[in-house]
């Protein structure tokens, strides 16, 4: 990365403002619409009846990504972690903004990354509509913050707190490569491309009960689905989770390193319930629309696979089998209790 | 700043929640509203005939202010410098998030910043509704990154693009003090306690044709005013500023270093004419706007300084005039030429 003197931010924000306009992106055209270039955007008014949905999510050199990642890679990473969020809701992208402190400007680095980004935000019709940038020391980590802006019909919006009892619980896709291959230090297309479940969201309004995204790990989700629920239940009554262990969907790169014998089953499994970075949604829907969420999988193609299954309880917990419907083995579950992924908690 | 053991990132943010909800927010009491503790928020649909404005900044360690900031300070700027670019919009409030990467979590420290930005935030009715904190490195610089999101009436808004042949220009306040004591390492209220101007925004809709907020410097901003104005206007059309140098209204500080005899009146002037971190407006009204903008400083008890003209001219630019209406020497205006505001032209 080499700094290209000279090059100021106003004329690099102009010159980004200018490629993104260009693109036609049918928020801009909107006569209510105001984007980059002014101290605020102003979004156009909502059909009556929708709601706005907010989400905001940082990710930080060293932290969340490795230095080195591909440019493209990361612009694309920046928004798909935050319309993941909305995903989780049943919400359509509108709009969002970035805020970036950045050691230098690089401008090829930053125009693949603004191609990842841009990219990523057209296929979605997500505008970009507001920026902030910033030089660091040279010595920070760069920092990249995004908060994105969806709707939603009133009331129809994916909570945390929905589950029911009888509720089966789901997860989009397979789970275990992201975590996998940060532990290998290999690239994988989930680590680097993680595809927001847009599609899957929208679909599942009125079928699910309650969503969440999986960016800290399955298992820490299904406890926040049992928390959130269990604290807007009846006074004393809570939810449980009983989930399948070998139900749990397995990534490419972690079944492969299971039947080369590097990861035994019991390893592969661990990764797939407790690793971050999948992006994956969770979801939990009455029984009745089993045959529904199949051909759904089946519309999208998208594997969606049955986890588990929601009970009222006296605490909120998760409840372990093996296939044979066994209570998994102490020392299996400790080490599960000990995983929730907490970055105050586990990163050095 | 002693770091607590055994504190998650979890217990920490359910700590802050239950802070911040207990305080009766009326956002929170909306049905369809939902704030933090999902995978995104809920904004409650606004009534008939209003629409969403959206605004970022982040705040960097070292950058934008300095290590030994006291934390309640810090957590009033972080949302203050977004909320006056709501005011520079002529909006209300609504909400905000909060994205944060920080080394340690220090409960008193972080306690103070949250006392500071949440007291700013019941003040002006904006709820906090969504955050994102990340550990970062030992040495990493703390970052801290807001979105405020307000509401006008459609088309009410008061953007960079709307100056007229004939209007006057305007600030509020006084200018000069925020960069005159970073150079000088000083504290000061304006740098410390910036006051976002929202109640002058929202007064300056119907009587303003645009507004900005002045982050960066006066003349950077009157620079974003005329470029932004002329790229709207008629072919082949732009707009000038005739700018008087002796009305620029300057802050305490530095009227008392003028009068100690520490700077002179031109170096004063310079700092009221360019320094940034103000977060005062600047806003072009009609002449025959200017007996209802002089009562409106009375009635918020705010001064507002008319510093020039608007006119038609071949190509977007400033003219200086001295108190005898003749130019500023060659000198000046180059220096003043040199002097935007850029954070990456300017910052080591």
């Amino acid at each position: 990365m080499n700094p290209t003197p000279g090059l100021s931010e106003f004329e690099f924000i102009d010159r980004l403002i200018k490629a993104h306009c260009a693109q036609g992106q049918p928020f801009y055209a909107h006569p209510q619409a105001l984007g980059i270039g002014d101290d605020a955007a102003l979004l156009p008014a909502l059909d009556p009846g929708y709601q706005h949905v907010v989400a905001t999510d940082m990710l930080i050199e060293g932290r969340h990504y490795f230095p080195d990642v591909a440019p493209d890679a990361l612009g694309h990473k920046v928004l798909a972690v935050n319309l993941s969020d909305l995903a989780a809701m049943g919400a359509e992208p509108v709009a969002f903004t970035l805020a970036a402190g950045i050691k230098r400007i690089d401008v090829p680095w930053m125009e693949a990354f603004f191609k990842g980004l841009l990219a990523l935000a057209r296929l979605h019709q997500c505008a970009l509509i507001g920026g902030d940038t910033t030089r660091t020391a040279p010595d920070a980590p760069d920092v990249f913050s995004v908060t994105v802006i969806g709707r939603v019909p009133i009331g129809a919006a994916l909570c945390r707190h929905g589950l029911r009892e009888g509720d089966e619980l789901w997860v989009s896709g397979d789970l275990g490569d992201g975590s996998f291959c940060v532990r290998e230090r290999r690239s994988s297309k989930k680590l680097l491309w993680p595809e927001p479940r847009l599609a899957l969201g929208l679909a599942l309004r009125g079928i699910a009960h309650s969503a969440i995204d999986i960016s800290d790990g399955l298992l820490s989700e299904v406890n926040h689905l049992l928390k959130n629920s269990s604290a807007r239940a009846q006074e004393g009554q809570s939810f449980c989770a009983h989930l399948n262990w070998s139900s749990l969907p397995l990534g490419h790169e972690v079944a492969r390193a299971l039947s080369a014998g590097k990861l035994s089953e019991r390893e592969a499994r661990i990764f797939s319930a407790t690793g971050g970075d999948e992006y994956e949604l969770c979801f939990s829907a009455p029984a009745v629309q089993s045959a529904r969420i199949r051909r759904l999988a089946d519309d999208l193609n998208l594997p969606l696979t049955c986890i588990g299954k929601i009970r009222h309880a006296d605490s909120a917990h998760v409840l372990w089998t093996d296939a044979h419907a066994k209570p998994l083995d102490a020392d299996l579950l400790e080490e599960l209790a000990q995983s929730g992924f907490d970055h105050f908690r586990h990163n050095p």
